[in-house]
């Protein structure tokens, strides 16, 4: 096993210890499908260079793997978050709508909701507002716009995004959901119809990725924080 | 050439002459491609038969054609609708809504309003109401809802049909549209978003096909204008 | 928790109570995949709401569950419907024949038969009656044209909803179903061939949607009976 | 140039002088996108050998082509087949259906009828009897199963194939056209419809392929008028 | 529960008792997915009326079923195949070659050549004579040649059906099979690879569909050994 | 033609004259496919409205058209857009990274930088840095990292928004393009590279949609510079 | 069960004993669904004419089946090879670069890994490289440019084979991977990335095909240690 | 205009002028869709750095405007290929086969065999010679063989590959052709013929990517030619 400044080299990963100083955020672990020996070194050895690990798509069995050396993780069964926080917590900043058109998209709204606060923004959670009883969706539109950046969380059709991105004078991600059934192609045609989108100011990430949103969200949100380049 | 009068036999073509009596429609003449022999015999054939044609997706050169033949023949460029109608009118009856997202989805809204009124019942146009700024489509809702049946038109991403779908009380028969570029598939992608849909009420007719959703939503006006069954 | 006149805002849900008013419709309970808690939930709220509730592709385990809270829930293992019945019965008005290719697709008529039922029509049941044994369909073919609508549900190739639409003189909502293997594409093939059909007066709904098919049937029957508008 | 008994090597192309001996049928020329040498060099070489070419899919250019060396050459404007008979011509034998949904399916049912003219059987045309309008077809059932096997050509949804296969009692060969738009996808919706007929004793060939459906009930057609093996 | 001469209504399915008159072929058993109370139904009336039953795709369940009220039934593991074979057995005629690229394709092989049998044919097995290593299927060429039509069984990419295409004298049914992995699709892949031959006298059933290209290829071996239609 | 404040009705459009209030970005004209009429109409009312107008996807033709009407519109044949600039022009601020794979790429890069500079930001433009040759896109990394936010424009397979989302701190628009062939598949090839992305950071929009790209990339600029919400 | 010098006919399978004469390799063992009784005849057998056995995708069952036999069987659980390696072994030559972009790969890489080294050639592993943090790559770029041929395995977007491509002066060959979710499509995402590549020198093997990338890359790898034909 | 030494800074295009020594090989031009200023000015600097330029996919027109400049171009119009020769030729090198299973795969052919000569490598032409007479490709299997890697080219089913790979001891890289009609879908169906090959040592580049492969190809025959890394 070598190891040099950039990067740890385990042989089977080499993580990739620079990217907090390239992009602002630590390594996260995706969780599914690794090996038990694999996962278990990756946080050791993640908690050992910075002191907390986030991982998502764990399983439950993957819990009980790691609760075993770090008794403090914690697991969060519907967004399948398996989180070691870290010792000092800051104060949140700034706001990130997350919205969903039903009570299914929750598992991904979680998966999103958690990451942002673990990077410290804050979530508004606007749960089961799709386009199918708009009313539920305009009595909850101002608080959304008060938010620097919005999810848009949707299956079956994905017609959430574009009605948010009519409403909305923030950017937002829509996140299409596996959710539905038949011709939904596994959540194909939420992200065909997201990307097809006839408002402005959207843009799409794969089908269930709420992590993916969230990242994004946080980058904009400490962008409309802490500023940015002002002029060239 | 034989003939039974069931049908008309013209070897190249079989004119379903029982249709009216059967399902109260007389046959319509899908233009495209029809060769122009074929396609002046079909129109006298079924002008001496019914009194009047009606004929879908015709060129300029198919309207120059018939005009020769038959000078009262009215061409549309807009729906391509080419038709010689019949010598007595009869009032019209009920009310359809024909929606649409864009100005773009026009030449399908058309070929519907324009069946329909063929047909005998009344047309809502209401145009340009896609959900990138939902109040146009809000302030026109009470007067949609006041129509026997709903025909919502959109290209790109599809969604008005599953709002339509959440504010109206009647029937949506939705209608996707080619309209749109890259990831819209030719119409695809506003397919599925109409399948997959959200709201109840919505059903779906092939890419473009304004005429399909225009005979649907004339048996079910007729129906609401006439009665149908009351018990079994 | 908090709550208003036109939804009930449980956090995870918002139930759409508005929507009677609005479409005629009780709100319905998609029970697939909805954790425990929820449904439980879901179920008393709305129970105490509209003093009947009625779920669809629910499994055995809820049934159970439910069964708990309201020993009168009734299930039916074929279609997956869950429903606790109102306690006055209204008499059924008109009538929707439900039609299918196989004995395969029994599970998607039965959904839809007995939504009709419980939004008050009377279900017309024409079951395995696919081409190719056509002389089965045409020997119902006259009682089938005494219904408002018709329902074709088919897997396959889903040939059953041209023919049916070539000889009836009612509106067609077509079904396809999963039934099938191989080039079916998990009922693609069969949606495929009812979007294209040659025969007028189809539209076309998701795979395996006998709830939607029935739902829009229902709007119709009931334009039929108790009539529409007559005249703009 | 090179040539041996079983190939003629031009270079650009290897004619397979062999295949008439091997498999009972002269080669024949697919005319579409031949470069104008090689079309002329193939069929004056075919001449040579054979006494008779027979190329399928050629332009009007290419007839002109041909016609200044082989001035008996023969051009149909609607199958695109460019034929030079041979001198003496023998009696036709057996009987094949050519069957087709809609009038726009002609090009392909004609090239599949020339084809078998060409090949020494009799073709049975049957046109314009599609499944909107099944009476059409009923009415010459009896004449079609009088053939050794029939061929169903239609486009759009295809349903045309399944409807005969339940009705015949001989082998039917399919052949989807690309006639159609929106969702047909050029053909191939009508494909999927013909594999996954739920009808047996079909079976499909390439949209538009004419010829090749036409080529294997020559092959069946001669096994039935002069017989085949009787036992292993 | 009615009926009448044509078919034998059961409710939930429609026995096409007619079949065998007017296809020569009586009604076969897709076993799959059927319930256990239909199934047991279906056999015991199918019997009562033909004598014997011919099921496909049955699990071991069915074949324990079927067992207790017919032990003389017989179950293939391989094929699926759930037969009760009539009492009297007449003589094989003809001869129908069933090839497979590999042995993976068994299954397949093993439900067309049973299905042969018990329609009446000799079935020549030709196994696991892909193209990987072709000198395998020409050294059996010239005995699959002496049948009257040959079924070409293959996944992966599916080549065989052209390679035996360009060999043969005889009619080919190509069978695509779902064995494979990645870009297999399922059997797509080799679904359009023989959709797609360049060799002639190919047709194509659906994918792992050894039953239906066995059907077809019964009626062909039958016109082969029986004769059909000589002259129009 | 009727009008309210929120929007000013054409009849064949609704010209959404609120969205400059409701999204901080007057309406954009989508020129492609629009009649003349139509189009020169909508230039005038929104010129009245805003005294300026920003056409995107325009022809030559429309150029012309547009011209003799506004002397001053100004037409740029690459990226086809077509602009009546304001009198008055403010400073523009922060800055925005516009990168492209190739040169072919430039038609879609330029309605992108040109969007940008029409709201008000500055664009870097960054051409042809695609990997084929990733030290081009090396040596500019550190000038594209003093952006707010980056656009990744790329056809072909599309890797170049993974690698820049794995260099950069900030976030990623990514725009497949149509540019490439054969299995490229109009650009769904590439779009799906970049919504299966690796790297984190990353949401996608349509194929070619420079403006969409550029219009969610003000909004984020805008936020940097302008600042957002800093705590809930 | 009849026998001649090119291949071994076991009935269901044909082994084919010239492939190591004609290709250089012996025939090797897809083991995924073969029955129980085939493989240990087919392991069996190959044993005898070769000394060895070397199959890929293997179940832990079928190791335990053939390690009743063939105690000296080695079962490698990730890479899911089944071997029985030969007596002597040979000293590897030459060498090949093995590169995967992440951890959850490996299966695939020690597929080919295994195999290159079977087959006799050196294996150099570089895991874990992906473009999501690209120093990683360019820190082992000089040590991989020392093989005489590349293999690049990644799934998600699969990027890493372009950016390798732009970087090697050896030819690559490309392995997508079906890990990842969502639009991936089981791989098929990856595999248009790589098909599409704008970088060269690349081309493509199927989803999961370590072993076909292996048996490629050892024969370029052969050419370049014995070298080949000069000059024509 | 900025420079260094690894690549020319053209603004609208990044001249990778570090290539040759990078990868062995000069950059190639890409004409298709280039503007005629971008064209020309790349063809004079490359022909500046390079003393040659060789450009892929060239129109006639392309020819004229690089003719005035450099009247020694070249251009086939077979190929598309637009060369401007280098002033002293080096002897070829070693042999490659190039393939072709029917005369339209020509003009891939032509852009293969002339890109290995413009490298230095002998191209050995075997056209026509595909599966439906599988005689013409068994006559030259010995001469193939005598290359050191075989490059496939097939349009339609794209069988060659798989039965060239399986007579072959070299290394075969399969090229789909876009030739075909119907369900060839613009050649991704042989691509996915050639990806799911059940034969060894293939690998595939995209439709029509004649370059591609022969590019791939050179390297490997240099490798055989020169020599690589014998021992790690």
């Amino acid at each position: 096993m070598s190891s040099d400044e950039k990067f740890l080299d385990l042989g089977f990963a080499k993580l990739d210890t620079d990217r907090k100083r390239r992009t602002g955020f630590a390594e996260v672990v995706f969780c599914q499908s690794k090996a038990d020996d694999y996962l278990v070194e990756i946080y050791k050895r993640l908690y050992e260079k910075e002191g907390s690990v986030f991982g998502t798509r764990a399983s439950e069995h993957q819990y009980e793997l790691i609760k075993e050396l770090f008794p403090e993780v914690i697991y969060d069964p519907v967004s399948k978050i398996l989180v070691i926080e870290p010792k000092e917590k800051k104060e949140r900043i700034g706001q990130i709508a997350v919205c969903t058109a039903g009570t299914a998209d929750l598992f991904v709204a979680e998966e999103a909701a958690k990451t942002i606060e673990y990077f410290g923004g804050n979530a508004l959670r606007v749960y089961d507002v799709g386009v199918s009883g708009i009313h539920r969706l305009l009595a909850r539109m101002d608080e959304i716009n008060k938010s620097n950046v919005i999810i848009a969380i949707a299956g079956m059709e994905g017609a959430l995004a574009s009605v948010i991105g009519g409403l909305a004078d923030k950017p937002v991600i829509a996140v299409p959901t596996s959710v539905g059934y038949g011709a939904n192609l596994g959540g194909v045609s939420a992200l065909l119809t997201m990307i097809n989108s006839c408002a402005n100011g959207i843009s799409v990430v794969n089908i269930d990725n709420g992590y993916g949103a969230a990242y994004m969200a946080t980058q904009i949100n400490r962008l409309a924080v802490f500023g940015g380049v002002r002029n060239e």
